[in-house]
C-alpha cells in the first residue's frame, strides 16, 4: 500500500533545526518507518535566509514567514526549533488549533504554556510531542509515559542542566570560584552570554515541570518550584548556583560531599506536589556525585519497578535533533502526543505545589544546602 | 464512546504471573488507558490450581488447560509467564497463529525462536511484546526501538544478569571463592537450585540476542554468541563466570579492576555482528564497576545521540510484572509489537556473527579476561 507522505515544515534553522534538516537532506532511511507514513521535508522557515542557504538548505524550501507556512496548508507537521517564548508559543498554538502536529524542543513554552497547549491539542485532536525538551537525546519522557505506565511514580529527580553541572564539576575539581569558572564556560561555549536561565536554575525548572506532568499528571506552575537554597539565617539564598562559593565547595568536599544542581519533584503524603531545583550536597562517590561535566542523569522511583535511572549527554544539537526525529517517526506511526495514554492533566488551580522539604547542611557562605544521596 | 474491552488470559501464576493477576484483581486504574481499550482479566491457566486458589485467584477464572484457553476464542491477549522452552513456545505460536496478541517475559523462547515468532506475527498481523524479557522493569526495548529510532546504534553492552552480578560483587568484596558465594546466593534465593543458565551466561546471552534484534535488526543465533573468556594458552576458558577464582579477583583488584559479566554486541567494520557474554575486567570506579549486587545497567552507543545508559533492578516479580502490564497497555493503545516501527528482521542465514574481539588481561587461573571501560 502506498501511503500519503506527511509534509514537515521546520521553523528555525539553528543548532537543532539544522541537524533535523540535514537528516532529511541526507535521506535518512529512519524517516520512512515501515509501518507509518513517510516523512517529507517541504518547508523551512528561517529569519536569516542567506545564512541558511549558505549552510546548504535549498532555497526552494526556504521562507521567512513561519506564520504563513502554518496557515498555508502546505505542511502537516510543524517542527519548532527556534526556542524562546514568542513567537514560538503563538506559532505552536496556531499549528495545533488547525489540527497540525507539532514537535518542539522548547522547554520554556511547554513548561509555561503546557496547560493551554494540551487543552488545545486535545480539542482539535492534534499531536504535540516534546521529547527533546528534557535530557536532549536521552529517552525520558516517552519511557515515563509509555514504558513505565504500569507503575505508580513517587519521585523524579535528576541533573538536567549541563551548563551548571559543568560549572559545579570544575569548581569542585579546581577549587576555583563561581565567577571565574562561569567566565571560562562562556568562553568555551558551555554557557551563554546571558547565563541567567541556566545558572539561576530556570532551565532545569522548566524541565522539572515537564517531567512532573508525565510522572504525576499535572502541570505545576513554574513559579511554584523552589530554586533557592535556604540560609542558616532562615532567609532564602541566591537563585540556582549563583550563590555557591569556593569556600562552600571546599567545606563540603572535606565531608566527602559535592554540590549538584538537582531538580526534584515528588508526591507528598498530603497529596501536594513538591518541586525544587537547588544545589544539593550529595556524596562525591554517589551516582549523582560522579555524574560529571555536561552529562545528565534522571532517576525515577516507582512502585513496583523500584528505582530506574537514565543517563547521557543532555545537550547538543545532534542529540536533540535525534529526539526531534524520533518524535517525527512516532507521529508517522500514529503513536500520538508525548502524554498519549495518560489522562488529561489536572488543572493548575486544583494543585497544591510547594518546594521540597529536606534536611540541609550549613556551608561557610551561610547557605544551607539540602542533603542528597 | 464505549470500547469493547480486550480479554486477557494469563498462562502461569508464578512469581511474575501472580503480580500481573493481582494488578487486575486490585483494579489498577492504569489498566484502562484513556485512549485505548480497557483490559479485562478473563482467564488464568495454571497447572497447580489449588495453590492458585489459595493465593487468592478466583476459581471462576482458573483453568489447567492453556491450549484450550487459547483455542477457545475467549481471550484476545495471551500473557505467557510460565517460562522455559516448552510448552511456552508452542502456546505462544498457537496464539500468534490465530492473530491473538501475546505478551511474554520469556527470554529463552524469544531469543531462540524469535525469527519464527516474528515471521508468524507479521503474517497474521498479531502483536508480540516482550519488554519484561530484558532488564525486568527497566524500560529498555521500547526506548531502543521507538525513542532512539532516529539514531544509528553501533554498540549495546550491559550487565543484564543479577545472579552473576551478585556473585561477582560478593567475591570482590569478601575475597571468597566462587563455589562458596554461589552456595550462599542459592541459600538466599538469588540463585536457582540449578544455576547453570545464570552462571554459564546463557540467560544474559538470551537477553543480548533480544537487544541485538532491536538495535541491529537481526536475530543472531544464540549459539554464535561467545560465553567463554580466552586462556593464556590460547584455549577457551570455562563458560560464563564458572571459571573465575578468588585468585583472579584479587589479582585484578590489585590493579584497580573488578570482574563484571558484560554482555556486548556491536557492529564490526566489515558488517559482521560481534556478540559475547564474558567476565570483563572493568575499572572498579567505573559505572559498570560500581553497578553492584542485583542491579542491571545497559549502555547504548549511537549516532548522533552519544552514549545513553539505563539502570535499575533487573529482576523480581513485581518489576517484571510492571513491564508486562506496560506491554498490555501498549497493546490496548495500538502501539504494536516491541519491534514496531523497525523493518522486518534480517534472516539468520544471511548473518555473519562472531564473538567480540577485545584486548585481555591475564589472571592467575590462566584465564585472559577482556578489558572494559
Amino acid at each position: 500500500v502506498s501511503v500519503q507522505p506527511l509534509r514537515v515544515g521546520v521553523i528555525g534553522a539553528g543548532t537543532v533545526g539544522r541537524e533535523v534538516i540535514r537528516a532529511f537532506l541526507d535521506r535518512s532511511p529512519r524517516l520512512a518507518p515501515p509501518d507509518g507514513a513517510p516523512l517529507l521535508l517541504t518547508a523551512v522557515a528561517e529569519k536569516f535566509t542567506e545564512r541558511a542557504i549558505a549552510s546548504g538548505i535549498p532555497e526552494s524550501l526556504l521562507t521567512d514567514a513561519p506564520a504563513h507556512m502554518i496557515a498555508s496548508g502546505d505542511v502537516d507537521i510543524v517542527v519548532e526549533t527556534m526556542g524562546g517564548a514568542e513567537p514560538a508559543r503563538t506559532l505552536i498554538s496556531a499549528a495545533l488549533s488547525t489540527g497540525k502536529s507539532v514537535v518542539t524542543a522548547n522547554k520554556h513554552v511547554i513548561a509555561h504554556f503546557g496547560p493551554e497547549l494540551e487543552r488545545l491539542a486535545r480539542e482539535t485532536g492534534a499531536t504535540l510531542r516534546f521529547e527533546a525538551a528534557v535530557g536532549g537525546g536521552i529517552p525520558l519522557l516517552g519511557p515515563i509515559a509509555l514504558d513505565l505506565a504500569a507503575n505508580r511514580i513517587s519521585r523524579v529527580r535528576g541533573i538536567v542542566n549541563g551548563t551548571t553541572n559543568f560549572i559545579l564539576t570544575a569548581m569542585a575539581r579546581e577549587g576555583r570560584d563561581y565567577a571565574e569558572v562561569l567566565a571560562e564556560a562562556q568562553a568555551r561555549g558551555y554557557a551563554e552570554a546571558d547565563p541567567t536561565a541556566d545558572v539561576e536554575g530556570l532551565d532545569a525548572l522548566n524541565k522539572l515541570v515537564i517531567l512532573a506532568r508525565l510522572a504525576f499528571g499535572a502541570w505545576i506552575e513554574p513559579a511554584a518550584v523552589g530554586n533557592r537554597p535556604g540560609m542558616t539565617t532562615g532567609a532564602q539564598g541566591a537563585p540556582g548556583i549563583t550563590g555557591v562559593t569556593a569556600g562552600d565547595v571546599a567545606s563540603l568536599a572535606a565531608e566527602g560531599r559535592i554540590l549538584r544542581l538537582i531538580a526534584t519533584t515528588r508526591l507528598a503524603e498530603d497529596g501536594a506536589i513538591e518541586a525544587s531545583v537547588v544545589p544539593t550536597a550529595v556524596p562525591a562517590g554517589s551516582s549523582f556525585g560522579r555524574c560529571d561535566g555536561v552529562l545528565n542523569r534522571v532517576e525515577v522511583d516507582g512502585v513496583p519497578v523500584g528505582r530506574v535511572a537514565f543517563e547521557g549527554p543532555g545537550a547538543g544539537g545532534p542529540a536533540a535533533a535525534a529526539a526531534v526525529l524520533s518524535d517525527l517517526v512516532a507521529i508517522a506511526r500514529g503513536v500520538g502526543s508525548t502524554w498519549a495514554g495518560l489522562p488529561a492533566a489536572v488543572e493548575r488551580s486544583a494543585l497544591a505545589v510547594r518546594p521540597v522539604a529536606a534536611e540541609c547542611v550549613a556551608a561557610p557562605s551561610g547557605a544551607c544546602y539540602p542533603v542528597g544521596d
